[in-house]
């Protein structure tokens, strides 16, 4: 992703941003969750880091919900002290970077409110495409919404349909009749934590479970971080409800054909973590494919594969076993470089890539050089990082990435620049090899997307505009301020 | 009250809390009004001290509203950045101190909201005494309730009826026909400014103007402060919309017979600020009343009259005017312990009082002192300020206060304690003498109230236990938390 | 002093500014005192409100020394846990304006610092008028300073006499030998607090005492606020050293004959806190002095008495009392307006006199007002609450200040505004009373200021250019970054 | 350096810290530096995470020199408005890790000071083992010290050698007579940056050039970062002076014999960043070497090589370039563990280790693992990596070091564990295997050393107890309060 990372904190480079993580939890032996919590957002956080939060309620006794919320990442918002008055045994977490909703305070999740049943907390990673029409309709029956996140449509849908349920889950199913794009949820109802993934299944979400205790988490990534075993994936479509009375209760009556589910392969390619599993597959497993096959199918003659840190070196690796090409390392990144660090201006010596990435010279000179990277969106990281291992005495550079060229927009929960912004618009692969400055580039195929995700079902509008569902027809950015 | 005085910041003595400050304005000259709400609400800072906030917006163009809120004062919410970026010719404010609803930044307002027509900001001070019932009825509909506050209750109303309302006054007419107890409010829409009082006219606002500019404000102090002239006071039971297009336009449809009134007549004592005038009585000449009739009533030979820093002060030059006993300064009140003050531990050697008040020994020694303070509350304030009249050398300490004595419980706007820690409970004025430690004890006659305020009718429940409108049956105190 | 008064927070008016606030304390029974110094510095706030800092050291065991010091308000500096955290019997403290060396955090007091006996901590009130001479010889034998106050100057003197003396006092009489100026001092070393006052005593230091427990403070009006007896003043000259093996030690050896003292005469017109005595003399006592000698001086046929707030209140009960006409309010000031206050702009529709300040206008319409204040400076305030009366109402508004007009600069630790700024330079009265617009206006008469405070010996440099020391040939305000 | 990777912020694991990073510029051109130091900084950010800090000044003009330090990370202490608010053509810049002198603000470096000359500002990275001694005759002398940190100490000596010397760099020349032990100097004086390496050249710095500007830098990363040239290596014992009127002037007078240079080797196995060179070695290059000498010496059959991150990186794929087994990747860190994370307590079910690192099950499963890191410390965090490698089904796990056993203390410049602390202190090699629970264990050759920096000379106290200097009789971390 142009040096854009994952693991980057921030928007510093000019990649794509993943929305939204969510996690859930519920002790059944009355334990405190804050804190599990807390850890679970730390490895969630590359899935946003705009604003983060938490609400964590009690089963028993006052049941009281206690929630906070903020701008900045998880080790920013939550204080020991903070942390330490968070009681209760069932609790829910969010990393937010929007993509609908402006990024305000206000609009920070979990989205927590008081209904007829009690109290509810709602986090919700993706974006619904008929968000505007049911704002529209819910404010014509009299509804105020105080945010612009889809959040809170989603949980009126909730409350509303809570009147005449018999459970929360009940509630959630039939939300989901009028819901529509892309959502994987958690709600904290008084007594029950329930999850709930759209029927496309774009956004992931699994279970794990860690003695007495179960998770809900968008990767299982963080399962690992806090000692839990994965348990399963929510199926595309599925609502499941767990509280100490049932267990782990199902209901796939949204569930469509497996043939039509229609994961986000961006979650494989740049967005997850390489340590979690999606739907049975490994993220870096697939990685490691996309590598090889661009080996297979875009060969060349060269000394060293290098991937852009840290998101290109799996794929890197991948290609140099393919090719039996050595890989090595090219870049040392600059971790310190946060969110609130001050971008070089014009006027500056410097520049914005130079201070978070140095070339090792001698690691590159006189060789030459595969670089593969994830993505390219605008182009222009790419073309300085080119520059900078030809400075650093590459003899040639050629440039491999690991998925088809980026061209049409997204609109299940993925932050994408405007079309014209978009190197591969309106351009071949040799005009953009000439913007870039590379000696060669090759793109990952569009026909190996299956086979690097072991033949699961998946979405592809961003490469080819072809969308499992209708693409709405009004902006769905939810600025809804008039 | 105790030493605590409508000056402070904080609540450092044992006071009483007022609840709110609302202030509206509306420039039909498109000038921006941000910085006028900033100074406002520094006038109308004594109502509130726990939180604030401004929301403004632009009645032409894009129509965005921007909104800024915090915990803290008005001095500590806002900066000249934060100040500078609000643009927009309508805008509200408030500040607020919490008497229902938890004292968190979710609870901060005014609330904004979008509805069916636009953006919606509403300003609110006051209690509903129904509130807990009209959130149930809400919530069998699939309402969601975010805060905690009863203006969520109001803002509610309003959308609902506004499906169905020709105009934004006349949803708030239709949602005053289901609201119950005191309020004064005022409500920004897209493009009219609106301000409503209860019709009771528990709580004041009043109308100002300053050259083609419309404020509607608490107190008529916040109009001089931002130059502008006073216009007249919102009647009890009235709404008045501001526009442009109508200008000022009046519904008294929810008016009742003037002898119904009943204001709350500690805003003359204590809550509103000496150069303000509510319903054409003056703050500052009420107390000055107060204390004529003190000295007429209870009359006591002495050498000087003082007042408890800085709400007893009035009503002391008022007791000097009557008896012809010199008026004095007895205290030095430090003005710098604010909120964030650290208050002695019982293993200090220091003490609350002593640290906020000092005696001025040349002027009290030798001396026979009568003491005004506005009320006592809980009497563990004027027992030390007793005593230190005494320790600086006071021969005689005569108290005098400036209100009946106060026995029952507010459901109408003000922060009560618990009716066991009243001071009068269960006590005849002869005890709380013996309690505090005076020479004589006499409080204001309740008869004298009226001529107080010039007739005008008004609550004296907190004194008499008769309250206008049925107290309510259930808690109102708004944690909804469940 | 122009409506800035000695309570207000910040130089929101532009009045004069006092410097310093030193405290110190040792406790002989080996209690903490932290939390005594910061109740002691809080009553000492109005000398200094733009940084503080406490250090506090163990003369048993370990002998740390604790410090913490900020920009801000005490306040806001020291929150409950960084008080907590501070261990020790003996203690010093210090609220700041800088008159010499620049407002920034590195400047802030008590300068703590180790040398040749351990850990030394200064805190100083007063400007020296050979600082500059002073730093030049000791940067020629190789020292290095890091603030640009005085205090570091002082300290190092004492640290280089303290090589070949018999003690810290010695060391400190020895450093007297080449400091000049104005100062009072308090320096904790590892097992003494030693206090120091200027053969001239420009700025007041006294004793107080609580069991145990020594206290050297600036104004007796700490020792009240923290509960402990006065025991008597430093003299002008004179070095107390305290410790619990020699009691309280005095050296006079630096005493010059008691009518040379200049003791600054704006202590008590303005500076001190009423509630001070400051060598024998009440401060509020002198006050009302003053006010009588202005209206036996320059009588009125007037309605009403008025102060401008805060300062100006006492000299008006002077007034009254002795010229029989009655004693009033006519101001409201708003005490939220504080350092962070936004003033308004030029674009603004209001302006910070306004906002800081109301009139009451039934106190004062219709009558014939004598408004009096402790000093003008520019006289841009005075001018505007002139103004203000007008608008409310009053027939005639007469000004009585109750101080000389004021000509020349103060070397001795106030900060002045440059000559030309002064209302008075180059004007006579008339001329002022034009600028101002008041109906009449008269200055307390330079002979009246003897008997106003028991006809102590006191500097008045300020109004007649006579100064008890020649006034330096350098600028030193101290700001010696090059 | 068991998971503690030079890129990581604070202290997480329990690694070895670095002390300080300098960055010195100045443009001959004029232009404002400021912005530049803030990158420099950034580069150097490694080096120390505690404090940093930025003077600035004028060569022309006013020659005011502005200075902003504070705790954190340069990120959190600089914002864009404080640095467009320091302006100048001549800069200083400094990371700091505490390695004597306890951390707090007032420890924060540069220093800045006035002296005879002006105002110094003097950054320095290493450890003075006379630095006690040299106090005390300071103080005997009547010196003060305002903080614990080396850095007075040597300034307190530049400013006395400066009164009878010719030149600031003259001055610095015979401060360097009285100074002994491990420093890397800038200094700032009005008109000329001076850089200094002591004798035996522990710690490194370059010079740089950019245009008609002159940069001095811990580490030669931070020129890449900003755009600048390397010039060449400061000697061991060289003082560099710059200036415009005499560019580049060195002074060779404290050289020793190259061969007595006693550089850090720590700095090549793991302090300085890999893109660094020091003294013509690239550090880089340096660990690809150690761990082929690791192949040679300590061959096993296996799978895969991994590193532990990422301080292990280069030394794996040295071991996997001379070995032929495959390198690749075992380990997700999770790089949002920033220095204010809550670390788990005893009673989480979650551990620090297991937050920061994920291990990739599809890499490791059923493969014999040669697991890579830099040093061994304590020995618990190996121990816990071990496991997550068996747990994620490595069927071996041999682990390899690329540095020798780490066994005595360091007194120049680095912050080391107590030597009981120390895993290998009184343990075999066959001890230390089993403690952390790998199938086999080997560490660096301490003969490999030599080769790995090309024949350098350099300090290997740590390992052999021997060390160039003396070391302190007395303790030198400097905590000299008393």
């Amino acid at each position: 992703m142009e040096g854009k990372n994952r693991m980057e904190q921030g928007n510093v480079l000019d990649g794509l941003h993943e929305e939204c993580g969510v996690f859930g939890i519920y002790d059944f032996d009355g334990g405190n969750v804050a804190s599990s919590v807390y850890y679970g957002l730390l490895a969630l956080q590359h899935r946003g880091q705009e604003s983060c939060g938490i609400a964590v309620g009690d089963t028993d006794g006052p049941r009281k919900v206690t929630t906070h919320k903020g701008m900045g990442l998880v080790n920013e918002v939550f204080t020991p002290e903070i942390l330490e008055n968070m009681h209760g045994d069932i609790g829910v977490g969010h990393t937010r970077y929007s993509t609908a909703g402006s990024s305000t305070r206000e609009n920070a999740q979990p989205l927590v409110l008081n209904y007829i049943k009690g109290t509810l907390a709602v986090a919700h990673n993706g974006n619904l495409i008929n968000a505007p029409q049911l704002r529209r309709e819910l404010e014509y029956s009299g509804a105020i919404f105080q945010t612009t996140i889809d959040s809170e449509v989603i949980a009126y849908h909730i409350a509303r349909e809570r009147v005449n349920s018999a459970s929360v889950e009940e509630a959630v199913s039939h939300a989901m009749n009028k819901i529509q794009g892309a959502y994987s949820l958690v709600v904290m109802s008084p007594r029950k934590l329930v999850g709930a993934r759209d029927p496309y299944g774009f956004r992931p979400l699994c279970i794990g479970k860690r003695d007495n205790t179960y998770i809900l988490a968008s990767e299982s990534c963080a399962l690992q971080t806090i000692g839990a075993e994965f348990v399963r994936d929510v199926e595309p479509g599925e609502i499941v409800s767990i509280s100490p009375k049932y267990g782990i209760v199902s209901d796939k009556s949204h569930c469509l054909p497996k043939e039509k589910a229609a994961r986000c392969i961006f979650e494989y390619i740049y967005f997850a973590r390489p340590d979690s599993h999606i739907d049975g597959v490994s993220v870096y497993g697939s990685r490691i494919e996309a590598g090889k096959y661009l080996a297979m199918d875009s060969p060349v003659d060269a000394d060293l594969v290098v991937g852009v840190p840290e998101s290109g070196n799996a794929a890197a690796l991948g290609y140099s076993l393919q090719s039996g090409i050595p890989y090595g390392t090219a870049f040392v990144k600059n971790s310190y470089i946060g969110r609130t660090f001050i971008k070089p201006k014009q006027s500056n010596r410097e520049s914005s890539v130079q201070v978070k990435l140095s070339v090792l010279k001698e690691a590159v000179a006189g060789k030459r050089i595969i670089m593969i990277d994830d993505s390219i969106v605008r182009g222009t990281t790419s073309d300085r990082i080119v520059k900078m291992l030809r400075d650093a005495g590459a003899t040639e550079v050629h440039m491999r990435v690991s998925s088809p060229p980026f061209l049409y927009p997204c609109y299940f929960g993925t932050d994408v620049p405007a079309r014209e912004q978009l190197i591969a618009y309106n351009r071949t692969v040799e005009d953009i090899r000439q913007v870039i400055g590379a000696d060669s580039l090759a793109y990952l195929k569009l026909e190996r997307l299956s086979d690097m995700v072991g033949g699961l079902p998946y979405c592809s509008g961003c490469f080819t505009g072809k969308y499992p569902l209708d693409p709405p027809t009004e902006d769905i950015r939810g600025d809804y301020d008039k």
